[in-house]
């Protein structure tokens, strides 16, 4: 195989892993470098960080997923550095002195790292503030909610209660909202017969957003149906309003009308920003191509780097635009096209068939759950809410999720969720809540 | 309810949860304190370590369990001290300044918090041998062994590789046999088409033990039969030998001939021993009974502390007998009966019915897997192994693990575990395994 064009993906993503696997009948080489040994189907990771499903649930090994696919080979390492002119990744691994020095030349890049949660020159909230884009990331969300509740059980001092009681997410987007609805769920159905010394549906649940409407990204009209349904579960939207401080006993909020609220919570949770991969901001500078304040690199019509024609960017990575000239959404379908557009493009590259030409979205529709029976979809201009769209939603969701056996492990786990109202995967782990404690004896 | 007989239980696995559970009708007031908020099934715990389940399909929240359990608290905390005069328990539970401390009195103590594994005075092999008691730990090593294999692939020196590829496991009681069996699994059949420089089939599983056969607590004919079908898999059985030392990258052996022999290997699993938690030795220091070498303090034929007919002390830290003077296993089974025999003390107390009498254990048979199709059952001496013994494996442990939902989700795993050979959990988690670089850029 050494005389086949040589492909280095980085990014098991969406984006990637979708790019590889429109190669498998091309005749490349494909090396598939990802920081961890699994694809992450992001969509459900809030209903991982809300005890709805298990993390093995919503992820599947990447070796597993490329094992019949002979063409490619999977890497567990993270890229350091990528050399554009002698057209080399360099790349650490797990191994025996801890981390090992690797690289690998290439005919074509393809770079889809993705992108992480952003504070805007915050970087110190994050500790008291966390955000949601790892596996990691659930399970610390999932243990601070749980151990919030725990903790206003035990509590004898009602304002610390309240404050226990007291759950802001920061940004209402589509994580957002999802996480703001799930949370209103443990504390009215989930919970409501766990404990004995006080109420969880007692709770507070605030939604704050800078803008003047939840879910920008929808029309009007299902911003509203979306803020109706958060509503009548029991979560408060505070539009207009932003967040000026996180403490780890409270955040500051700041109104329309300029003034500062202080306010008692012990749980934060981000979801108001992302930020590209430092890669991104790697190869802007050397290729001179521009960065925006997302740090996402500006890419061509065809997804390459400017004056890079064998460097792909993909995903959140890349600052896109569609036909009309906005900026394309950091979603999932958005990121599987330019997975296969970018392996069109390599198999015409390969073939010398000259370059691929300029990336279409094709725009399936937008849809964002919120929680049990509540939903907003947008289908080309086809508007549904409630019960149709979470329908819809489900749907479209067990059906891109990758691989059969986790379909059918999540389709019980949403059985039971519906059904019951229960969450199963509600458990406290990382490591025991006590753990600061000396043993005793 | 203040009125009523106030029942403290110290512990939520196989006995303290049986216990409360047996209490549902009891005129009692029954208060359940555990370090975590979940019931772990400790018997399925190492096919989390090696893949096969997700942690939240072995785990329910206790919580849950007990939710329409009207005379049932549940207190998350870790309990630092048993007051036996003055009748009180006192604990520790997340709150405000980290941990607040509590304090509570009993009528009746149900202490049963159970074992950790145990390094017998050589704690500082924890580090490189680590074993499998909890949630975490089984993350942990799920973790180091798919990380050998990553190693592995991208080791050129050939002695590194092979040290990479070497996997110990020291103990062959059940746990240690089930876990070298789905190591061997995991390199025959799981990753078998996973890598691309290396060979996953040529990974060595060495299986250490002390005594002269494996699974000691079987009849001789049956351990034969389980080392037969081991070596099936490719498990190197080694008999009659200690481990010496554990060092990062290898482990000294000790043979029956007494000549040192140093091993290099990067993965150590520590499967050899538990002792009791301190509680137990705390309780015997209190009460002048005997504490034994693992830990364990012993007890009256009622399963009560001698001298305090109010205290039960439950399942691993309990030294219980049998009729005949035997030793009882540290398995579920005698944990479980323990739990309904003190709570129908319990009631017997309430009533002023007079002492409980003797525990007596219904042996219902011994059971261990090796993998799949293989195990061996010795159920009132009819003895199965293979095929037969494995089936009746799988039965008993779908009987008695705990929650409808984590049934149906266990069968679907295992079935497309007999199905394919694929471990669907096999990822490697806690944080990425190049989270020691520092961020490109």
């Amino acid at each position: 195989m050494s005389g086949r064009h040589r492909v280095v993906v980085i990014g098991g993503g969406f984006a990637g892993l979708r790019c590889v696997r429109a190669l498998r009948r091309a005749p490349v080489e494909v090396t598939l470098i990802d920081r961890r040994n699994f694809h992450l189907f992001q969509p459900l990771l809030y209903q991982v960080a809300t005890g709805g499903l298990s993390p093995g649930e919503i992820a599947v090994p990447l070796r597993g997923v490329l094992r019949r696919q002979r063409n490619a080979r999977v890497v567990l390492g993270e890229v350091t550095d990528v050399d554009l002119a002698e057209r080399r990744v360099r790349w650490r691994s797990p191994g025996r002195e801890g981390l090992t020095r690797f690289e690998l030349g290439y005919d074509t890049l393809v770079v889809a790292a993705g992108a992480r949660h952003a504070y805007f020159g915050h970087d110190e909230w994050e500790r008291d503030a966390p955000g949601l884009k790892t596996l990691e990331d659930a399970l610390e969300i999932r243990r601070r909610i749980l151990l919030a509740f725990e903790a206003a059980e035990v509590e004898s001092d009602l304002a610390e209660r309240d404050a226990w009681l007291t759950f802001v997410v920061v940004g209402a987007g589509p994580t957002g909202v999802e996480l703001a609805g799930q949370v209103a769920e443990i504390s009215r159905d989930t919970l409501r017969d766990d404990f004995r010394d006080m109420d969880p549906q007692r709770a507070r649940i605030l939604l704050v957003e800078g803008a003047d409407r939840v879910l920008t990204s929808f029309v009007p009209a299902l911003s509203a149906r979306a803020r109706r349904q958060l509503e009548r579960m029991g979560v408060r939207v505070i539009e207009h309003t932003l967040v000026t401080d996180v403490r780890p006993d409270g955040v500051t909020l700041k109104g329309p009308d300029g003034a500062e609220v202080p306010l008692r919570t012990h749980t934060v949770i981000w979801a108001a920003g992302v930020a590209a991969s430092p890669l991104a901001a790697m190869l802007g500078q050397a290729s001179g191509a521009e960065v925006d304040r997302a740090g996402r690199v500006r890419v061509e019509d065809d997804l390459t780097l400017p004056g890079h024609p064998e460097v792909f960017v993909l995903g959140d990575m890349a600052a896109a635009h569609d036909q009309l000239g906005q900026p394309l959404p950091g979603v999932a379908p958005v990121a599987m096209q330019q997975g296969e557009h970018a392996a069109r493009g390599i198999v015409r590259r390969v073939g010398r068939a000259g370059p691929t030409g300029a990336f279409h979205y094709r725009d399936k529709g937008n849809m964002a759950t919120i929680g049990r029976a509540a939903a907003v979809a947008d289908i080309h201009g086809l508007r549904m809410w409630g019960v149709p769209a979470w329908l819809a939603w489900l749907l479209v969701h067990l059906m891109f999720l990758v691989g059969f056996q986790n379909r059918l492990l999540v389709v019980t786990r949403w059985m039971f969720w519906y059904l019951t109202r229960g969450r199963g995967a509600r458990l406290i782990t990382g490591h025991a809540p006590t753990d600061t404690v000396p043993p005793p004896g």
